[in-house]
């Protein structure tokens, strides 16, 4: 087969952790006798540099023509302590996000054995962690109108839902559960919101077309805490976009893996990949960033956007082998263990997949 | 001293934690010499059954006329599966906010060291925690309009703050931070929401009149993981209603004693007193309810309320005491010790204050 790849390194470690992911996704391709031609395209800190803009039409335009699109990661500290900045590397997010459709954030949380130890959390409470949250991406209070008045005096943020915006989230979440253990959560805060009562009541009326699946209802914030009592006792969880922003955070910390999470955002046009790890600006260049998360995302890639399991497969199983044999960058190296530099890495994997 | 207290337990265990709650708070207002009077009054679902109204004009009125509020606990399962019930427990509890001025929610978490290895966290990421959120009670996306268009299939929420409201809720927590360790932490999305950078740039704003304070910015998912990762590297934490919601679930369980964490709401006519916890329908009637919270709270409202720092220390010494001593009820009781009842528990504390 042959792909089209668009290719956004962003800002920060974006690029180096991009690299890798790259060197594995063409030595796969190789192997399995595939044909990828990347294109490079400009977003974040780096595309405000050069044409004043986060977002360029030139990237969107990249975007639309590719199979699918890796992206690294966005953000620069020049913008992060003034959060009203006219041009900010967020807003090319948000604006490549709605344009390109990616209505759906699907961000797996699961533990690797050999890291389990590194979690905050005690290892009782999430061996067997293996949930996805399906965040909803361009909708909700990100979307709505926003603004000032009364002289500035008073702030207002408007969250909007239509009906047919969770029909398209939750389908996706039930299908998921079909391939899973048929078990889904729906997480609301039905007993405050309006937007939360209409997701509720169209989760419910879905729940027809999919009897095997076993749903349940919860409210944010008793999810925000039984993700830390008890992680493995959810599997897939679909919710809008605001709550899905804080709560795949707090579930990012759970594993202890934090640093290997990959992510996915899909739509209708295309589909993303993406570490869900920042910019990092302190390592960049450095070549100390793990690259494994993009490498994992560059997987998710393989088998959700081109339907190849195989292929993805292969890249999962030199990361673990990566792992357990200890060729890791220093976020991962144990005490006295030898760390691995960013391209070191990338190279080993190349060389054992 | 003289003071009058309204007395709203609610439902579920409710009223067996206030009643313990209410044995101790006599005790110390014998031994300190105080006289207190409890005004008894429905709310919840408890008074959706009586009167029909889960917030009735004559408790409203029973609590103006109150020093201070202490409350249980509302909700029953009969309301839980369907949030848009016309009438439920939870409006009660907004509009007793609402209508009681209860504009800043005060949730402290802090480490008992006899039960920090019951926390989901690992021992050496908790020791020493001791926050407090400040949540803002009366605002936000909880009462902005709300409802329906397009015939029900679209659904909104606006989420309004004013200036003043910021300033009155970011008062509170830099008096609060100059009483603890000059550390606050503002948690907003001002890099999405007008409403947030509305209250980073009043917060901005006052921070030359607290020189001394330190002040962070902080966004509400990076919050929701650093509080897994590293809850005591956080003192006083400000925030918005719904951020407030999510975030002070999330730190409850932090410290591994959810069971006892008190709070406290207070306004500009009157301040209410409660445990976190909820009311547990399932145990209603078998006192066997931990009242620790409640009694914990009864403390907050000696010290908060009434200026009264000696009498709530001493609730508080009692409360430790019967920790170590495991005078506790069954979710305290370790493996094979004996568990004590609710009442047992409350008149253990009053013979040994
Ligand atoms: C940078 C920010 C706008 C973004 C969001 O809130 O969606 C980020 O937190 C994320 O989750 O991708
Ligand atoms: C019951 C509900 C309306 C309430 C809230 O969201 O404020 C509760 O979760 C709380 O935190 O007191």
């Amino acid at each position: 087969m042959k792909f089209n790849i668009a290719l956004l390194a962003g800002d920060g470690i974006g690029p180096e952790v991009v690299n890798e992911a790259v060197k594995v996704s063409d030595a796969i391709a190789k192997k399995f006798n595939h044909e990828i031609t990347w294109t490079p395209a400009l977003t974040g800190a780096c595309a405000i540099d050069a044409v004043g803009v986060p977002y360029p039409d030139e990237t969107h335009e990249v975007c639309m023509a590719a199979d699918a699109v890796l992206f690294g990661a966005i953000g620069h500290p020049k913008y992060d302590n003034d959060p009203s900045a006219p041009v900010r590397p967020e807003q090319g997010l948000l604006l490549m996000r709605k344009k390109l459709g990616l209505f759906a954030n699907v961000r797996p949380t699961f533990t690797f054995p050999s890291l389990i130890d590194n979690s905050p959390l005690k290892r009782e409470r999430i061996e067997g962690t293996d949930l996805v949250f399906l965040r909803e991406l361009t909708g909700g209070i990100y979307f709505g109108e926003k603004g000032r008045k009364d002289g500035g005096e008073t702030a207002f943020d408007n969250c909007v839902y239509t009906r047919a915006e969770v029909q398209r989230l939750a389908k996706k979440g039930f299908e998921l559960a079909m391939t899973r253990s048929k078990k889904l959560c729906c997480v609301d805060k039905a007993n405050v919101l309006e937007t939360s009562r209409l997701w509720r009541e169209t989760v419910q009326a879905m729940e027809k077309d999919y009897p095997e699946v076993t749903v349940s209802y919860e409210f944010v914030d008793a999810v925000a805490m039984r993700l830390v009592q008890w992680p493995n006792s959810y599997d897939v969880l679909i919710t809008e976009n605001l709550f899905g922003d804080i709560l795949t955070d707090e579930a990012s910390v759970i594993s202890g893996s934090m640093g290997l999470m990959p992510s996915a955002s899909v739509g209708e046009h295309t589909s993303l990949y993406e570490p869900i790890h920042g910019s990092y600006p302190q390592a960049t260049g450095l070549n100390i960033a793990n690259p494994l998360a993009t490498v994992l995302s560059a997987a998710m890639m393989f088998e959700d956007a081109f339907g190849l399991k195989d292929e993805a497969e292969a890249i999962r199983a030199v990361v673990n082998k990566s792992l357990e044999q200890g060729i890791v960058t220093e976020d991962l190296a144990g005490k006295g263990a030898k760390a691995y530099s960013t391209s070191e890495v990338g190279d080993w994997l190349v060389a054992n997949l």
